[in-house]
Parts: C-alpha cells; structure tokens; sequence
C-alpha cells in the first residue's frame, strides 16, 4: 500500500475507541470520540501553508489529510480538535519521509516528524521533541475496521500505550469487503 | 529475530496489562495479571507429550513455551490458568510454522494455529475454529516492554479487540538495554 491509498482508506467518518495505559502508575482510561478524515488536494491553501510554515516546497509534498474529531463522552480533556497533516516523501522513496503536522485544539501547536508505510501495510508515525517521543502504528484489520497503537516517552522513559479501534460509521459491518466501504 | 528469539526474550516475570474492547457494545473492560513464562526445552515432557496428541514427531518442534497466569485484580472471568505452546517451523521455513497449544484454566482445551515472526521481529499467532478466528501481534518495544494486539472474530464478524502492556518485573526500567534485561 502507498500512503496515498492508506489515507484515501482513511477517509469517512469513524467511531474511534480508545485507551490509555499509564506505564507508570498502571492505570488505564478509555475514550470515545467521533472522528473526520478528509484527504486534501496537494494544492489545497491549508497543505501549502503548512509546507510553508516549515520552509518545505509544496510540490514535493505528496499527500494532505485533515483529521477532526469531538468526543462523545466527556473525560475532562480536550474534547474536540482538527489536525492537518502533510506527508513529504523522501527522495526516491516514496514510503517514508517527512510528516508536518498543525493541532488546532486547546492550543495550536505544530510539529514535525516521520512516516513509514512497511511491506505490512502498515503506517508508522514517529514524532519527537526535547521531551516527548511519541511513536504510532496504524493499521487496517479490514477497509472498516482501523487499528492503532501509540507508544509515548518522556524524558527517555516509556511512560504511556495507548490503543485504538476505530470502526467505521455509516452501517458497513467492520468486515465488510473493500468494495463495500467505498 | 528468530522464534527461539522471541521466546527467550520473552522468559520471566511480566506485569500484564490488558483492556478488551467489545466492537459491538463498544464498551471496554481492563485486567491486570502477573505472568510467569518459562521457555521449555524441546525434549521436555510436555512438549514432547503435546506433540505426540496432535500426532507430529517432537524431533520437529523448535520451542516449547509455558505461560502461567494469575489475576491481579478479580474480574469475574478466569483468575488463572496455565498453557503449553509448541512450534513446529514450516519444512525450510523457520519464520512460520504450527502452533500447538494446550490451555489449563477452567478446562483444558487444546488448539492448533499457525505463527509467523516478521522481517520486523513482531510475532503473529493466528488459530482458528468453526466460530472463533483470533489473531495476536506480539512486539517487544524495548527488551522489558512487550506489547500485543489481539483480534477475534465469532461466527466471520469482528467481535473483540485485545490490547495489552506487558512490563518486565524485577525492577528494571521498561527503557532499559538488552544487556540488563538478562
């Protein structure tokens, strides 16, 4: 799979499930929240203002995902945001390369990182500052059935995996054949 | 990472943390659990007796694995229980191979799957009945942090995805080096 298609897959609404294990104290907290996955045009105004807040060519990106999602239960954090990301392959190398993000949710924050689509289909996202690193596994159990894995470091310590699934809404079953999810 | 590998790493005392999220319901339910596992020599009686039950030459067999659990925290399900695992490596492959279990908790059952080790060194358990499909994703994060996916179909409808952390016990850090997780 290419990143292109791994986010045209994405795109629709989904239900999203998701888990938090704090390594540290062993505790664990789940939340539900809505979520939104537009694929955007490479020339869409949001992908060449991100290239250019990070001094990137927007003819090299390949690929705009906008990302928004609102809680269904509220549990005291963020409750709803958008993310914008932009993929910038590599040179030669189309399955990994550089990932820019913006968050708009309590505060806007922009960061950078990597992407890597392996020969399993799957995504890897690696995002990393002075003090967190934060590595992502998504991955497709069926075209409605999405699955995540988050694996966050601070301060060099492990210190939280969170897990997420993701089914998508509209009435397909999570096994329903490719075709059907279109 | 070979499957003798995998399972060596594996050895010792692991804090688990498990949250199973029911796709239907969409309600989730965590467990925590102490587990014992114990790699097996391939001429152990146990491994030689579960070979010989599913009629397979034990010369054939590559690891025998015991894993040994007990609750933490009760949750109304199986407090503790004991397996045997025993892989038999595809004839010039391996990576991939039989599964060969045998489950002592409430009652002993057996089954049979398939395993496959990744060229990114993350362990893939498939079995199969006439209603249940299950498939698990082990990968170590670091040599004292071990991480698992797990989803299961009933009667060829997603039903259940598992996700668990699995903390090495003994006082090493979850970040710590190979070299002191021994």
């Amino acid at each position: 799979m290419t990143i292109e298609e791994f986010f045209q897959l994405s795109a629709g609404k989904w239900f999203s499930h998701r888990t938090s294990q704090d390594l540290a104290s062993k505790q664990s907290k789940s939340s539900k929240s809505d979520v939104i996955i537009e694929t955007l045009a490479v020339d869409d105004p949001e992908v060449v203002k991100l290239c250019q807040n990070y001094k990137i060519d927007p003819s090299h990106a390949s690929c705009g995902v906008r990302f928004t999602w609102k809680a269904i239960e509220s549990d005291k954090e963020k409750h709803s945001g958008s993310t914008v990301v932009v993929t910038v392959p590599d040179e030669g190398h189309p399955h990994r390369g550089k990932l820019l993000q913006e968050i708009v949710s309590v505060e806007k924050t922009s960061m950078t990182g990597r992407y890597q689509i392996g020969s399993d289909d799957a995504l890897i996202l690696t995002t990393e500052s002075e003090t967190i690193w934060s590595e992502e596994r998504l991955w497709f159990a069926s075209p409605n059935l999405r699955m995540r894995s988050n694996l966050i470091k601070r301060s060099g310590n492990f210190s939280m995996a969170s897990y997420t699934s993701e089914i998508r809404m509209g009435g397909s079953k999570p096994d329903a054949k490719a075709s059907e999810a279109a």
